[in-house]
C-alpha cells in the first residue's frame, strides 16, 4: 500500500527477482564458512572464563607441543597500539581498546574474552591445544551492572579511561544536548510524568556466526575471507591492528548470514591473520554459538530516567532524558546516538538529554539496527502514551499535534529537512487495523513512533556496458538485504533499461572505490546515488560514441527513455548502441561517488493488538502494523522485508530476549535453546504501509528503511500491556515472569 | 643491453619483482585445474578413433545407465549454427565449424576429434562411461598432406566449403596480393633463387592442458572458470555457441599455464556448460596431453615456394611466394597473415604472394606465437642467405641495405611507420657474438630476421586510489608473461609513483571493460595505453580535489611527478592527496580503453652459431644470439624472457618438433616423451640485446615483444647448417634423420 503520488518510474516501485535469487534459494551462494583453501589450517581460540580477572601469564608451550598444532598467537603477535585514535568511516576507533578486545592483553574484561588462539591440521586439534594453554589469572569481582558501574568506589575496568580529573571510571563518555529552558517549561506544564525504564542487553541474534580466513602471503600481502558489513573497514581495522598498509590487505566478502550492526567491528580477521603470518598458510576461524553471544558485540542494556510535561490542550512544553548504555568491556556504546533520537519525534520546545557510557564486565557492545534509538523510544513512548492517557486525549492524535516535521529544531541541533513523521501516524490512524475495534477480555491496543536518522557515508560504484545492451555493476556494499537489487534497480531507471538487463557484483576492496560499512540504511540511500552518477557517467559517454556515428557534436544528442536521440530524428536504443560500442572507441565504463549527501532521516509508527494472560504473564500478539516513511520504495517486497524483520526482532526484544548473567558474570542463555527470539509460531503476520515522503537529498527520494522498525515495538507492546490489563512495564524484557510481577504487584 | 637513448623515466626500464611472484614461485597461484567447487562433477570426453570418418549413429544409452554418470552430451547438446559469422575480437569465427570442432557433427575430421562427453561423480566413471558409448563410424580415407589436399578429386573434408564455382573443395580461402611487376622484376634479377620449403605441424607445447569448470545456474547465468587467453573471447564464444546472452555468462580466469596463440579457442567450456546444463551442477573438464596434442590448434604445417631475384649489386628486384598452409580439419589457418609477413622485412619493390587455406585430417589449427610468420621466413630468410652466398655479399650488409624501413610498402598494402629493422641488424652487427670470429670444423654460423605486425585491438582498465597511497588496477587481460607489471607500472609511471604501489588484478568479464585476447604481441602496448588513459582520468580528478583544499579553480592545479601543485608553491604528493580523499568526495575511481592505436610492428634478428655431428646429423647450438626492437621496454627482464622463450621455440620447430602422423593419420608422438621440446641441457644461455626504437603509436613507444622472436630461428640455423656442413635444409624439422639425409646426398 502507498500512500502518496510519485514520479512516473519505470523500474523504481516494481519487485523485480532479485539477482542473488538462484544461489541463495539453491543453497550455491557462498557463507564465510563455506571456503576451504589448499594448506589451510583451522583455528580456535581460548576464551575467559571469567568476567573480570587480571592475567598473570600465559603458558603456551604444551599447547605448542601438541602434534598437528602449527601455531599458538596471543596478544603478543598483534602489534602494540599506543594510543592512537584511528577514523573508520563508521567512526573513530581507540586501538589500543580494540586490539584488547581482539585478544586480551593485561586483562580479560568479559566472560569469552578471547585470550590465545591455535591454528592446526584440523579443528579437534586447535580445540584440543585450547585446553593446553596455561592462563594464571587474578580474578577480580565482576561489575555487571550500569548503576553499581558507576558509583564512586566501583571497581575499575579499563585503568586508561579516566575522568575529567585523570581519574580512572568506568563513565567513559558523557553527553550533554539541551535546548529552550527546561526548568521553565516544567513550570509551565500541567502533567508531569516520570519514570525510570531498563532494558536487558540483547543481541542481533543473526543466524551466521563471525568467521574469517586470512591468507598472510609470503610477500606481505593479506588476503582476508570474511562475511562483513563492511570490507574496507574490515581491511583497515585488520591493517591498522597489524601495522601494515591499507592497500596491502584484501578483504573478499563472502554472503552474510545477518549482520544488523553487528558484523561491522572485527573479531577474528586480526588473529587469523596472526596464525597465517606465523604459519605461512590460510587459517580459517569461525566462532560458535556461545563465542557469539559471549563475546561479540550485543546492543546495550539500559538505564533511563525520563520525565516529560504537556499542557492540558495536549501541547509537549518540556522533557528531560538521563540515560546511561552499558559499553561492555570497553567503552564504545551508541550513547551518543541514543541521545539524539531521545526527543527526537516531537517537537517539544525546551529539552536536556544527559548521556553516559558505562564500562561493564559485559561483551563490547556494538550497533543493533538503529543503535540506541529502541531503548530510548521505550521509555519516551511509553511516557507519551501515560500523558494521553492522563489528558484523555488520543495518542494519534496526540502525535500529529506534537510531532516532528520540516523545521523542528532536535535537542541536538539540526533542524529536520522534509520528513515524514506526522505521515506515518496519519497512515496509521487510516489503516484497517487502527478501523477495527479491538474487542475481548485481557486485550489491549497500542500505538508508538519511532525515528532513526540515516547515515550518508560514502559509496562508489562503477559499471561497463556490455555489447548484448546490458550492464555489469561493481558495488562495494555487502548485501544484507537485496540491496544489490536495489542497486542495480537505480542504475536501470537512470539509463532506461530494465533490472534484470543490469548485472551487479559485490565485490573485494581491490575491485571497487571505497565504500563505508552496510549499516544505518544506507546503501540504497549513497549506493544508489553512486549508481546513479555511474549511469550518468554512462550516458555522457554514449552521446559521444552516438555523436561519433552520427558525425554531429555530442552537445546534439540527448539521452531519453533508454535511447540516445540525435539531429534530425535519429536514434538508437540503449541495447543497439552498446552493439556499436566496439567501432566507436572500446568499452564504455562509467564511474559514481557519493559522499556528502545526507539522509534527512525516518520515522515509523506502529499499531499492536496483544493478549495477556493473566495466568502465565505471557503476553501474545493478535495484530500488528508497520506504517514507515520510505521516501521512495525502490523494491516495495524489500522495503516489505525491512519492516517485518525489524519489527519482529522489536517484538523479541519486548517480550523475550534478554542475557541472563550468574553472580560470576556467566551468561547462561547462549544458545537459541535458551535465548529465545520469536519464531513464526510466536507471531501473526506483520502488515506494512510504506509511506512515501521523498527524501529531497537523493535523485529518487530514497529513506533508507532498514533502521526505524525496531524501534516502536517495545513501547508499543507496553503501551497495549497497559491498555490490557492495566500495568505498566518499565523494563525489557516483558516476560511472562515480569509481567506476571507486575499484575501481582497491582 | 640498450642501444638508443630514452626519455628519463622513473619506472619504466626498471626491474621491480612482479606482483604474482610470491603466489607464483610458492605454487599458490591457482590454475585450472585447481578449482574444485562444491558438488562438482568430473567429466571426461569421447574422441575419435579414426582421421576421417562420417558419424552414422552414437549410442550412449549404455554409457547413461552406468551409476555414478550424470549426464552424457553429444553434438544434439550445442544448439545448431547455421552459417552464422559471429565476429570476435581477433576476427570472424564460422560458428558451424566452431561447434563442430566442439564437438563433431555429422563427421569427425582428425583424431581425437570429440564426439560425446560424460559428468559423472568422479573422473574414473566418466572415463568408464565413455568407454560405453557407443559410435558407428563409416571410416573415410584420411587426407594428411596439404598438396594431395588440393589436387582435383582429392576426398572433401568440409562438403560445406566450396570454390567460386560452388563445388566442394578443401581449399578454403586464397590470398593473393602483389605489387609492383613481378615478371620485370625478375627479368632485370642478376641472380634467381627458387626453392620449396616444407615445414612440420608444431605444437605451441604450453605445459597447462586446457582445462574449463563451468556451472550453469537454475537462473540461466552461466559461469566458467578455465586458464584462457582471453576471457572476452571465451565469454563470446561460449555463449554464442549455447545461443544465450553474452552476459549470462561470466569468465573468471584462472593462472594460464601457457598458451602462445594456442589457448583463444574454445574446446571445453562449450561442452563443460552443456553438461552442467543438464545435471544442474557444476562441470569440470580437463584434457590430458593426448588430448592436447590431437585435439587442439598446433600451427599449420605448410608447403611453400618462393623465388627471390637481385641484382649483382645486392639490391633485391623481385619476390614471389606461393604458401599452403594445413588448416587441419577445419578452415582457419593463419594463412593470410603469413602471406603478408612473406616479404616484411625487405624493400622488394616488386612482388607476389599467393597463399591458401587447406583442410586436411589433422587437428584445426590455430595461433602460435606470430601466426604464419616463422613458417615464411625459413623459406625467405634461406633464399636471401643463398643470394648472399651466390652474390658473395655478407647476408648483414646485405640486409641494412634491402632491410624494411619508415615508409617501405608491404606487399599487402599498408606502408611502414617507424620500425627498427635495420638496428636489429647492426645491433647483430655491433654485438660481441657477430665480432668473435667462429672456429672449429663443422661449425657455421647464420643469421635471419624476422617480423611481426603486433596488435592494437581494444583494451579497457580501471584503477581505484586508496587511502594510503597507492592504487588498485583492474585489468582484462591474462596474463602470460608479466603483463600485470608491465601494464602497473605504465600507470605507475604516468601517475609518478612506484611500480610496486600499483597492485593489479587481472578480473573477470563482469569486472572490467571489454578486452580483447592476450595475444597478438598487444598487451603491453593496448591495455598499458588503458592503464594510462586510467593514470590520466586520475590525474584530472586529482587536480579537482587538490583545488577544493585549496579552494582554487582546478585549472591552476598542476600534475608533476606525483605531485599536485597549485597557487603560490603549494604541492601535495601524491599520497598526501589520497589520504584527504575521503573528505572532498571520496573514492576517486580512473578508467581507461584503448581502441583506436595500432602498432607499426616490430623486428628481430638473429645470430646462431651451431656444430653439426656429421656421423648422426644432430645440430648443437653453441651460441645464440637475439636482437629485437622492443619500442621501448617497459620491465627488461620480461622483454629478454619473451626473446629468450621465443627463440627456444623457434629452435625446438627448427631442429626437432613435429606431428608423426602413422598412414591411419594416427599421431605417433602425442607425449613430451615423444614430442621433443627442447630442455636446458639442448640450449646454451641465449643472449639478448634490446633494440629501443620507440613506436610512435604508444605513448611510451612500446612494441610488443613476443611473437617476433620465434620467427628467425629455424632460417637463421639452416643458414649456420649450410656454413657448417655445405647443405642447404628445406624441411622442417631439421632433425637428425632429415640432416643425416641431406649430408648424404650431398
Amino acid at each position: 500500500m502507498t500512500t502518496a503520488p510519485k514520479p512516473k518510474y519505470k523500474v523504481i516501485g516494481t519487485r523485480p527477482i532479485r539477482h542473488d535469487g538462484a544461489d541463495k534459494v539453491t543453497g550455491r551462494a557462498k557463507y564465510g564458512a563455506d571456503i576451504k583453501l589448499s594448506g589451510m589450517l583451522y583455528a580456535a581460540m581460548l576464551r575467559s572464563p571469567h568476567a573480570h580477572a587480571n592475567i598473570k601469564k600465559i603458558d603456551t608451550s604444551k599447547a605448542e607441543k601438541l602434534p598437528g598444532v602449527r601455531a599458538v598467537v596471543t596478544s603478543k603477535d598483534i602489534p602494540e597500539q599506543g594510543d592512537r585514535i584511528v577514523e573508520l568511516g563508521e567512526g573513530a576507533v581507540n586501538m589500543r581498546h580494540l586490539a584488547s578486545n581482539v585478544l586480551a592483553r593485561e586483562k580479560v574484561n568479559y566472560r569469552g574474552h578471547a585470550v590465545a588462539a591455535v591454528a592446526a591440521d584440523n579443528i579437534h586439534i586447535a580445540e584440543e591445544a585450547c585446553k593446553l594453554i596455561e592462563v594464571e589469572y587474578e580474578v577480580l569481582a565482576p561489575v555487571m551492572d550500569v548503576i553499581e558501574a558507576m558509583k564512586p568506589g566501583a571497581l575499575v575496568i579499563n585503568p586508561d579511561v579516566k575522568d575529567e580529573n585523570g581519574k580512572p571510571t568506568n563513565v567513559a563518555k558523557t553527553f550533554c544536548f539541551e535546548k529552550g529552558d527546561v526548568a521553565k517549561g516544567f513550570a509551565a506544564a500541567d502533567v508531569v510524568i516520570e519514570k525510570e525504564f531498563r532494558t536487558a542487553t540483547v543481541h542481533q541474534g543473526y543466524i551466521e556466526p563471525h568467521n574469517a580466513t586470512v591468507h598472510w602471503n609470503n610477500d606481505g600481502k593479506v588476503t582476508v575471507w570474511m562475511s562483513t558489513q563492511g570490507t574496507f573497514s574490515a581491511r583497515q581495522q585488520t591493517a591498522e591492528l597489524h601495522r601494515i598498509p591499507i592497500s596491502d590487505v584484501k578483504v573478499i566478502p563472502m554472503e552474510i548470514g545477518g549482520g544488523f550492526g553487528g558484523k561491522i567491528s572485527v573479531y577474528l580477521p586480526p588473529v587469523a591473520a596472526a596464525l597465517s603470518k606465523k604459519t605461512g598458510k590460510p587459517v580459517k576461524l569461525v566462532m560458535d554459538r556461545a563465542a557469539v553471544f559471549e563475546a561479540t558485540g550485543p546492543t546495550p542494556g539500559s538505564v533511563m530516567k525520563v520525565k516529560i510535561g504537556a499542557k492540558k490542550d495536549g501541547s509537549l512544553v518540556a522533557g528531560e532524558a538521563w540515560v546511561a548504555f552499558e559499553a561492555g568491556g570497553y567503552p564504545g556504546s551508541p550513547i551518543g546516538m541514543g541521545c539524539m533520537c531521545v526527543f527526537a519525534c516531537y517537537d517539544i520546545p525546551n529539552a536536556k538529554v544527559d548521556g553516559f557510557d558505562v564500562c561493564v564486565n559485559r561483551p563490547r557492545t556494538n550497533a543493533y539496527r538503529a543503535p540506541g534509538s529502541t531503548q530510548v523510544a521505550f521509555a519516551v513512548e511509553s511516557i507519551i502514551d501515560e500523558i494521553c492517557e492522563k489528558l484523555k486525549l488520543d495518542p494519534i492524535e496526540f502525535r500529529l499535534k506534537n510531532g516532528s516535521q520540516e523545521g523542528t529544531r532536535r535537542v541536538d541541533g539540526p533542524v529536520f529537512p522534509r520528513i515524514g513523521m506526522k505521515e506515518t501516524v496519519q497512515a496509521i490512524k487510516d489503516s484497517d487495523h487502527w478501523r477495527q475495534p479491538l474487542n475481548g477480555k485481557n486485550r489491549g491496543r497500542g500505538v508508538a513512533t519511532g525515528f532513526w536518522f540515516n547515515c550518508g557515508l560514502k559509496s562508489a560504484a562503477s559499471a561497463t556496458v556490455n555489447p548484448d545492451g546490458t550492464v555489469s555493476l561493481l558495488e562495494g556494499s555487502t548485501d544484507i538485504g537485496g540491496s544489490r537489487t536495489a542497486i542495480a534497480m537505480q542504475l536501470a531507471e537512470t539509463l532506461g533499461i530494465k533490472a534484470e538487463e543490469v548485472k551487479p557484483s559485490v565485490v573485494d576492496t581491490d575491485s571497487v572505490g571505497y565504500t563505508d560499512v552496510t549499516g544505518g540504511s544506507r546503501v540504497t540511500f549513497a549506493t544508489g546515488i553512486a549508481a546513479i552518477e555511474a549511469g550518468k557517467d554512462i550516458i555522457n559517454q554514449l552521446k559521444e560514441r552516438a555523436a561519433i556515428i552520427w558525425e554531429c557534436d555530442a552537445g546534439q544528442v540527448r539521452y531519453e527513455d533508454g535511447s540516445v536521440h540525435g539531429p534530425k530524428g535519429v536514434s538508437l536504443t540503449f541495447k543497439q548502441l552498446a552493439d556499436k560500442l566496439h567501432h566507436t572507441g572500446g568499452a564504455v565504463i562509467g564511474r559514481g561517488t557519493s559522499s556528502e549527501a545526507t539522509q534527512g532521516g525516518a520515522f515509523g509508527t506502529h499499531a499492536v493488538d496483544v493478549e495477556v494472560d493473566p495466568e502465565t504473564g505471557k503476553v501474545t500478539i493478535l495484530r500488528y502494523t508497520v506504517a514507515q516513511d520510505a521516501g521512495t520504495a525502490i523494491h516495495p517486497s524489500y522495503v516489505e522485508g525491512q519492516f517485518t524483520g525489524g519489527a519482529v526482532q522489536g517484538i523479541g526484544w519486548a517480550l523475550n530476549e534478554e542475557y541472563w548473567y550468574d553472580t560470576n558474570g556467566t551468561m547462561r542463555n547462549s544458545t537459541y535453546l535458551d535465548y529465545r527470539i520469536p519464531t513464526c509460531y510466536d507471531l501473526p503476520k506483520i502488515e506494512t504501509i510504506i509511506v512515501e515522503v521523498p527524501d529531497p537529498q537523493h535523485p529518487f527520494g530514497v529513506r533508507g528503511v532498514g533502521e526505524v522498525p525496531i524501534v516502536p515495538p517495545p513501547a508499543a507492546i507496553a503501551n497495549a500491556i497497559h491498555q490490557a490489563i492495566g500495568v505498566r512495564m518499565t523494563e525489557l524484557p516483558m516476560s511472562p515472569p515480569r509481567v506476571m510481577k507486575a499484575i501481582l504487584s497491582k
